[in-house]
């Protein structure tokens, strides 16, 4: 083998693993817009049942956020010469069950709906975002550091279930259900697309399982902490 | 009478029609605030029922330029002194009423309605902002500047009816009916909260039913122009 053959095999494993590396990209953002997406559609349509017209605009507001989240997301997938619908694609029959499972019954359960999701979403694509390149991580932070958001959520969750106990059993219930589908359907994108798998190193099984493991358990401590901020348990 | 007195008098009256000015345009601006944000709740929800992710995102897009109208409004009513949520109170009942009587059947029948009011609306108040200040006017002339909607809504509708002889009949009827309902609530708005007899400098109620006729007519020319753009008959 001379030394030009060589040459062009190196170049061409290092192009294999950079088209992987941006496939994989692909499928993260597809993900993230998706989630996005639908989670303005949900909120901006349970806005309506709102019991007063501040709590309207301010689901409304919430809902226009994660729109423009989606925007940002787009963008950059088509910037980095990707389709954010074809990226999208994969994930719409999953989201989509997802949320026909957990149809919130009253705008209460919407706002705890929201306050779970987003969080959750939030810590598993920063828990994602570590172990990518600096570009791609720093835009995962740009769109998930609304602490502005989860204020709000938080502050009005906590005014509604103040001298309320039936509405914080009720909640307290809905967030179990929310956290432990949540955690399923991530658990099962992670795995079903390879998005975690495709990310560490080598292709040892026992260290990939071990590794969502890790990530599942800080997943559920964090919904923990943000449940016992509302005195609920988790 | 001495001279003191007269000034303050003159000044009294100034006053008030000032006041009366100001409480019009928290009226106008009421209106306008919760139309926007209920179209945009409305075309949100409608969204998730679109054909394709292109049209999901289209129709997302024109919610979300719908809800930044909203604030632009609110913002100018908070400047202005007022408060959005009081402003709007008046007109919830009404458009909600209007909402209930055109739910749209389909995902056309929600383009064809947003197609349809966008343009009624924004005809309505730029024909009532020529009555007003220079400030009030060019607000809402920004709002309703939006070119770019109403070109995107006309050609998605030019292409479903294309070869489409019964959406086509299904879409006329359609439009007949919205713009109907559409007229009818305006100039109720227009009427009971005389948003416009308030405006024209006297109390002839004679010259008022006829500038309103005359608005009216000018509206109802305009949809027809519109339909007749898609080939259907007004």
């Amino acid at each position: 083998m001379d030394k030009r053959t060589e040459d062009t095999s190196a170049e061409g494993a290092l192009a294999a693993v950079a088209h992987d590396y941006s496939r994989l990209l692909i499928d993260l953002f597809g993900a993230m817009a998706y989630g996005e997406l639908s989670a303005f559609e949900r909120l901006s349509s349970d806005a309506r049942f709102s019991p007063t017209l501040t709590d309207r605009l301010a689901l409304g507001r919430l809902a226009v956020a994660e729109f423009q989240h989606f925007e940002l997301v787009a963008t950059h997938v088509q910037n980095s010469g990707g389709d954010v619908e074809q990226a999208m694609g994969p994930f719409v029959a999953s989201i989509n069950a997802f949320h026909e499972r957990t149809k919130p019954a009253d705008w209460y359960e919407s706002l705890m709906k929201h306050y779970v999701m987003d969080a959750v979403s939030r810590d598993f694509y920063c828990e994602i975002a570590t172990l990518l390149d600096s570009d791609t991580r720093d835009l995962v932070q740009q769109i998930h550091s609304a602490e502005t958001q989860s204020a709000y959520l938080l502050a009005r969750l906590e005014s509604a279930l103040a001298n309320d106990p039936r509405l914080a059993s009720r909640l307290a219930l809905w967030g179990r259900r929310l956290v432990g589908e949540a955690l399923t359907r991530t658990r099962q994108v992670s795995l079903e697309r390879g998005v975690v798998g495709r990310m560490l190193k080598d292709d040892d099984g026992a260290q990939l399982e071990a590794e969502i493991s890790r990530i599942f358990t800080r997943l559920t401590r964090n919904h923990s902490y943000r449940m016992n901020a509302l005195k609920l348990t988790a």
